[in-house]
């Protein structure tokens, strides 16, 4: 059932020992969806906690102030964000799908899962609709609950420089700022701030960028020799996509990523001219119009070829 | 005499024929700054015309419409918008120096050149303060308005991003989107798009950074040999200065760039613990809190040998 921000406010507030669900390879914005819904609850008295497929990022975590300080307790109530289906869920969707009451999310590509769904896909970030959730629920916003927020805001608008972006965008962050969120730490750890082992990693990405179909098409390959060879990990990996954009000319971005088992990943960047929710559907992925993800079962070199016949497809 | 934004607003309206003058190796902020003052001032039935020592940038000017249609005039008062010091305006400060009537600025090192000063060292670019200049004239903000005081502001932040970026920065952002500022346009072309050779310059400055005193301080230096083996030109080398902060443990990032006479100069970028503007002081140049810039007599080799002992004096 939709619902709107009303009824989600009254619906949260009548419950208890309320589990969050996150999405597998957790960003910015699940994160902070999460946890400032938790803490939220946690200030109306309630129990909560947020978990995750993967481990959460210390990088995130360690700008939430007691984010990670999270009971135990048998859960009544299940509320995912930032999910727009529940394969995305990872190793928890064999637990859970099926059995979450409320969905809060702004991908236009949700596939209805939950009970409840709160779904605005004009929001550039979940983060935007946990805001005013939280204040629906009359909870008075503090600096974790802002950092919190505003992490997920900043992140999963390329810091506020995706199309995506709107007036509404900018501001919930000058709200956030003024609730104490430090946005100027925020942003340098998010986009600033290069470990030397990523810096290495996007070197060697670079070096070996590819283009396709008159440099229309750009990909970067990153495989677990890379990862080996700079120190770098998948974890570090984020901020690659937005790079094969970024040349002249491009129209389509693709970063493909070896996992362990030697299938892959493709992260999709886009112009106006290519729907890449729409692309990345075609190998029964999702996400937004300019940004979105893919899955392979096969190694990087068949992945490769498969996405450069399908994006040259799309440019015809 | 220093003035607050309705005196400002009070003064501009009695005037006409005005010239604006922007500083020398014009950068979004001024150049946004220029041009929404002269457009407003224009819809007040007024003349007024923006001149610069440097040609204006094309990615600029193409998303200001009507911008460049300047009509010829006696000029009877004289505005600078986003200059610190005179001589910041180049081959101009010979025939202006001392004849500047109105200084709107943002600097916390502005000189006071100038009769009246509007200054507001906490706004983060001068289309901040312009914005209210305009709204107290009782201007009509329109989008060719809109979209030049959101390049300004939008690129003296680094995509709201750095420190100085404060919750009016984000209300100003979002209040030019609703009068209808091409953000998302915006932003590609200044932060997103990497021309061809602009990327072959960038990778050839990654290539040979330099790094000093435990790595905390980090130099890129561009020659005008690396102009001539990509392509490039100064004109492209805005994103270039940013990259040298990116490193993880850098406390101080230059750019250092030679001109075609061999002299050069330098900017500089630092983290919290150094003052950029003390330190570009210490050669005769100036700027903010975490960026500023100076400029050299001598070589690029003779300036970094000076750069690196002062910075590894104020790490100290």
């Amino acid at each position: 059932m939709k619902i709107n921000v009303e009824k989600c406010a009254q619906i949260l507030k009548e419950k208890d020992n309320i589990l969050i669900l996150t999405h597998a390879h957790p960003d910015g914005d699940t994160v902070g969806s999460g946890f400032a819904l938790c803490l939220a609850l946690k200030k109306l008295g309630k129990k909560a906690r947020v978990i995750c497929a993967d481990e959460f990022m210390d990088k995130y975590t360690r700008l939430i102030d007691g984010c990670l300080d999270m009971p135990e307790f048998e859960e009544q109530f299940i509320v995912s964000v930032d999910v727009a289906t529940e394969n995305l869920l990872g190793s928890l969707a064999d637990k859970y799908s099926g059995k979450i009451d409320m969905c809060i999310d702004h991908h236009g590509t949700n596939t209805d899962f939950a009970k409840y769904l709160l779904l605005n896909a004009d929001a550039a970030a979940a983060c935007e609709i946990v805001l005013k959730v939280i204040k629906t629920m009359g909870v008075k916003i503090d600096k974790p609950i802002a950092n919190a927020l505003f992490i997920g805001i900043t992140t999963d608008t390329g810091c506020f420089r995706y199309a995506s972006t709107t007036s509404n965008t900018y501001r919930a962050a000058a709200e956030l700022i003024d609730l104490g969120a430090d946005n100027g730490t925020i942003n340098r750890v998010m986009f600033e701030t290069k470990t030397k082992t990523y810096a290495a990693l996007e070197r060697l990405a670079l070096e070996r960028m590819e283009f396709f179909d008159k440099e229309r098409i750009c990909i970067i390959t990153i495989t677990q020799d890379m990862y080996a060879e700079t120190g770098s990990s998948e974890q570090e990996t984020d901020a690659i996509a937005p790079l094969t954009r970024q040349t002249e000319g491009v129209e389509i971005g693709l970063t493909i990523r070896e996992k362990t088992d030697g299938t892959c990943k493709c992260s999709v960047r886009t112009l106006d001219s290519v729907n890449a929710a729409e692309f990345a559907g075609a190998f029964g992925g999702g996400g937004h119009k300019q940004a979105a993800a893919c899955r392979f079962d096969c190694g990087v070199e068949e992945a490769k070829k498969m996405l450069v016949a399908k994006a040259s497809e799309m440019l015809k």
